[in-house]
């Protein structure tokens, strides 16, 4: 991470005194580092939560001053600049090696990263979510899935980047091509050890090389990168966990004891986040604090966390079983654990070629094994599921709020007019920590765009006799919800009628599957597309994700895709989310999220069968609905789930709002 | 393979001197070791093929006791004797290892083998199509699955015999318990490279190792071990085959060449067969002849078959790139592959350990790759498709009769009387070459065993109030057939009609299904499953497999199973078969065989679409639908379909066949 040391502004300097004057213990030089490192971090939920940092209950007065010097600080977007590959590439020469290849990635492999992570959008201009770039004196490539194929195209310079599709002409094939005598560099912090290995592969293929660097060439030519982020962290009561840490510990302790293994190291914020009960505001969405951890067979665990985002409170609330180390100091633990000889497990599609390297070099027997918490996690408590079931109702009634207020106000506001509606009824509801991912809101063809993010340039309003697309999500201190609506804006045409029907036809066949225990996603995951398929049509991603509680709003290992070989579980949270997508003209998306539950077996059937709880409640748009094509049942579940909409969300709205969920959740059958 | 040498009998040295007489070139010795080896086959269809490699035309009596001769010297079933374990541990002991694993398998990895290569059923009695043993000083364990529960308490001592599950405690567990520091014998040419490979592991696993044995102890125990079997060869025209042997050494030849590979060596005669358009009758239901090849990239092949089992008619028509060997050259002939140092192409789930060893040894470059004619022989040609769908024409002929029969003789049979009468009517179809497995002709609770086979002893008569399941299939020149049907005996309760409906709504979601090109057959199978799962119910086992035409009923690499990730690809044959078992109770199956083709897609979808032709016509058991159940399309499919029997099968019947299947596919809408 680059220095924050600086000069403190005059204002800060003046805050400062004024805050030492009000009691609380700081200076010029650690408040404008503290103030540095928040305001290259997300914002907090709520607003002022960063504060506890500084002192608690600081007056209104020196709060506002604060939030203001926080946000004078905030770093700008690194604008392009096409210099920035010519200076790379005489680093690399430096260094000595021919090319270097960085994926759009950071060293927890999240799904969201801090800013200082940020290396390949500082290098190409390119911001999307997923990119992997590879240079060498005579290439430069940009490699992007299809979601991004238009949105590199205007970000990064094409006449200095060729672009190429990750998955049909990935990075591997081209070291393949390019680097026969070669050396490319690589950051081993930045590749998980599968990955690290197809590319040494390939590249030993080509006769070539891959060359672990110590230092990222980038950081150092990136001068203003922006600080380390941090958020603070705070501990969660078992009120909200079910479970304590301590009981968690023992658990994964003892899974390492049965597999012979001495200690696991963990990279994934997630996977600590849920051991220790923390959680926390270093990167957007997902409310983690970039951590490593160790937890050895007797379940003590280390935390590699940064103290100062610690308040004295969190650090107690630890305990015993926990100690808490500079985060920094993880490389010197895991060279311990080599000294000591000992056998320890890291994930090969989670931990980096960084941690395997440094493992093995100081001594330790490395096992790849799947990350212990990720199952357990997968599997909710009943509190867990408790705290989830009331975080969608809560946001039910914000749902049901903005669907009335599209209808009243149709053609009158944009897409970036109806996600900031969204999201401010959701700041109303109680416990609210801010959205789960970036809202999608896609008006007409925009709709049609699976991961659609709007920006002022995209913009648009929304328009007569076309589609509406809102998905989007908020997390709770309870839970985390994911949500798709599809609305009529004006009169829908009937090839949209029926098709929003055959997706609806899908959302219910998965929402009433029951199959019997075992049964993987990838089984399943037809029986939404069915109806699609039957009308030679179909969509192009997965039915239905994991979800966390409180966590990421993709989770893994469960998914309803036709690649999962994981079986569902009892007590999973998955997504809904079939859709369809013409492109140029129009997107339908239904997602609700659904709990595996146990479901009845006949006697004579040997395996124990399970079925959903669908704890998404917001009207389905009945005008979108050709009648003439649902079955009698998929009616009924229909008319039964809008009756359980109204039911569930009536008591939090006022008499307008009743009479439009009445008319909005009315059944088609008497 | 055993000596066939013996003294002939007084009557086969003057049936021997007859033919002599009537100018057949033959002698007593020769004559008596062909008849030994015809008698150790199975039956020929039609029933004196097999004479054709005595001599053309004979006259029938000379025939007839042809005849006479080789059905007197049919090998009795080896009849079960305690001592031969123990004579094994003997044998194993000379021999200087400590154990012996033997699966019930030939060379060839075929689902049928040889009367010869029945050493598991010679050592413990068991007659079942799928075992595995493991014999130690102090262990002998049969392993098998749950077809054969019941069947190998029966047939095995049971006090000298541990009985495991196959898949539940699989051998290579057992090996780890049990061999630390004992040497285990395996035949290698009984097992696969992959499987070898999981037992050698398990073995180094355990501290103890896995030696190849350089003749199965078996054979030289077995001292009345049935000879080789001698099935005549012949060579279909490309009238039936769509596409001559040169043209598919052409294809294939150039596939070896594209991945840079010099030769392949198939083992598995369903590859030898396609490849050269011959067939054979070494075993039984599949039209094999017992064989080795190698294909090298110039498209020249070794045919390494025995050359008593062709006429020079057949060996005429091998044609000039197909040199024919005898059957065990094929070691020499990779002893020369590798002593020319090629790089030699082995399928590592078909070839076996004792191929990857002697072509390694001999200096081969060994690559481990899929069979390369098992593609191309999975997608059908034009040609194969017609004969396919003619052949079924033909057979719902016979099960039309069959089926009346059925009706009018009710309780008046017995499975065995009822699978004899349909092999009747069968064998009454022009081009019938015998049934292409053996019949599941279930009464009542011997329907709810998935792979019931009945014995003298389990038959019974059909009774009122019953289901009865008969799954059966035929060989024709021009093609394999494979249809289950389920019929009531006398008025069936309302749980067998709702269940039956919920199975026939599984089998339609099937014969309606489109999807996307890619999607595997493993997406697909819940379509099949969705009504019994929502009714809590299940069957266990795969809804379809890959059929071939004039070849194995049982054919690769397509399949509709959870566990396929194989696309389903158009001209593919599937079969179509859900079903639902009440164990103690009735069984459920209804199987259509399927050609997947074509399918219109709309145009804003990116990938073409396939469905499927339902090519087998026999009625489905009106009494047995519960019409509530089905809804209004799949009603239409059912009358349709019942159209299409109706106007494809009247045609072949007489008037009170007609008039039976009239009101057997009277539609349910008007």
């Amino acid at each position: 991470m680059p220095s924050t040391a600086q000069t403190p502004s005059p204002d800060i300097a003046s805050l400062a005194a004024d805050l030492q004057a009000a009691g609380v213990r700081t200076d010029a030089g650690g408040l404008a580092e503290t103030l540095t490192r928040v305001a290259a971090g997300p914002r907090t939920y709520p607003a002022r939560a960063w504060q506890a940092l500084i002192a608690a209950d600081l007056p209104d007065a020196l709060a506002t001053r604060l939030d203001a010097a926080a946000e004078a600080l905030r770093p700008v977007d690194p604008k392009p600049d096409p210099a920035r590959l010519d200076r790379l590439r005489t680093t690399l020469a430096e260094v000595g090696v021919d090319g270097f290849i960085l994926p759009r990635a950071d060293e927890h492999m999240g799904e969201y990263i801090p800013a200082p992570a940020e290396r390949l959008s500082w290098l190409t201009g390119f911001t999307g979510s997923a990119g992997v770039v590879l240079v060498l004196p005579d290439v430069a490539v940009i490699f992007v899935d299809g979601r991004y194929t238009l949105q590199v195209a205007q970000q990064v310079d094409t006449g200095r980047w060729t672009v190429e599709h990750v998955v049909r002409t990935p990075p591997a094939e081209h070291v393949r091509k390019h680097l026969a005598g070669r050396r490319l560099g690589f950051d081993p912090k930045l590749h998980s050890i599968n990955a690290a290995k197809r590319l040494a592969e390939a590249a030993e293929e080509a006769g070539g090389s891959l060359v672990p660097l110590e230092t990222n060439p980038i950081d150092a030519l990136w001068s203003d990168r922006p600080a380390a982020p941090l958020g603070p962290v705070e501990v969660l009561p078992t009120t909200l966990t079910g479970l304590d840490a301590a009981a968690k510990r023992e658990r994964i302790a003892a899974e390492l004891a049965t597999k012979d293994i001495d200690a696991t190291v963990l990279n994934q914020p997630e996977s600590i986040a849920w051991l220790l009960n923390l959680r926390g505001a270093d990167v957007p969405y997902t409310p983690l604090p970039l951590a490593y951890a160790t937890i050895d067979r007797t379940g003590l665990v280390e935390l590699f966390l940064d103290e100062a985002k610690c308040t004295d409170a969190v650090r107690a609330a630890l305990g015993n079983g926990v100690t808490l180390r500079p985060f920094e100091a993880v490389g010197a633990a895991m060279d311990a654990l080599g000294a000591a000889g000992k056998t320890v497990s890291i994930d090969p599609d989670a931990a980096t070629e960084w941690m395997r390297g440094r493992l093995e070099k100081a001594g330790a027997t490395v096992t790849l094994a799947a990350d212990p918490c990720i199952l357990p996690r997968a599997r909710k408590n009943a509190v867990e599921l408790a705290g989830t079931r009331a975080a969608h109702a809560r946001d039910a009634a914000a749902m049901a709020r903005f669907l009335k207020w599209i209808d009243d106000t149709g053609t009158g506001t944009t897409e970036l007019g109806a996600s900031d509606a969204l999201e401010g009824f959701r700041s109303e509801i109680a416990d609210w920590r801010g959205p789960s991912f970036p809202s999608i809101s896609g008006a007409g063809s925009d709709g049609a765009i699976v991961h659609y993010r709007v920006t002022p340039d995209s913009d648009r309003p929304l328009e007569d006799g076309s589609l509406y697309l809102i998905d989007s999500g908020a997390q709770y201190l309870d839970g985390t919800t994911d949500i798709t609506r599809t609305v009529a804006i004006g009169t829908p045409s009937q090839e949209m009628r029926e098709r929003f029907t055959l997706v609806l036809k899908g959302h219910i066949a998965i929402a009433t599957a029951r199959f019997p225990a075992g049964t993987t996603g990838g089984q399943i995951d037809a029986l939404a597309r069915q109806f699609l398929w039957k009308a030679g049509l179909d969509f192009d991603h997965g039915t239905g994700h994991g979800v966390g509680v409180f966590l990421g709003v993709h989770e893994g290992p469960q998914r309803i895709s036709s690649a999962s070989r994981v079986p569902i579980e009892a007590s999973m949270i998955l997504s809904n989310e079939p859709g369809y997508y013409k492109p140029g003209a129009y997107g339908i998306r239904i997602e609700n999220l659904l709990i595996a539950v146990e479901a009845p077996a006949q006697e004579d059937n040997s395996r124990p069968m399970l079925g959903f709880e669908t704890i998404t409640f917001a009207p389905i748009d009945r005008r979108l609905i050709e009648v003439s094509l649902l079955t009698a049942e998929e009616i009924a579940w229909l008319d039964a789930y809008h009756a359980e909409v109204r039911s569930r969300v009536a008591p939090a709205l006022d008499a307008a709002h009743r009479a439009w969920l009445e008319a909005a959740t009315a059944p088609f059958l008497d």
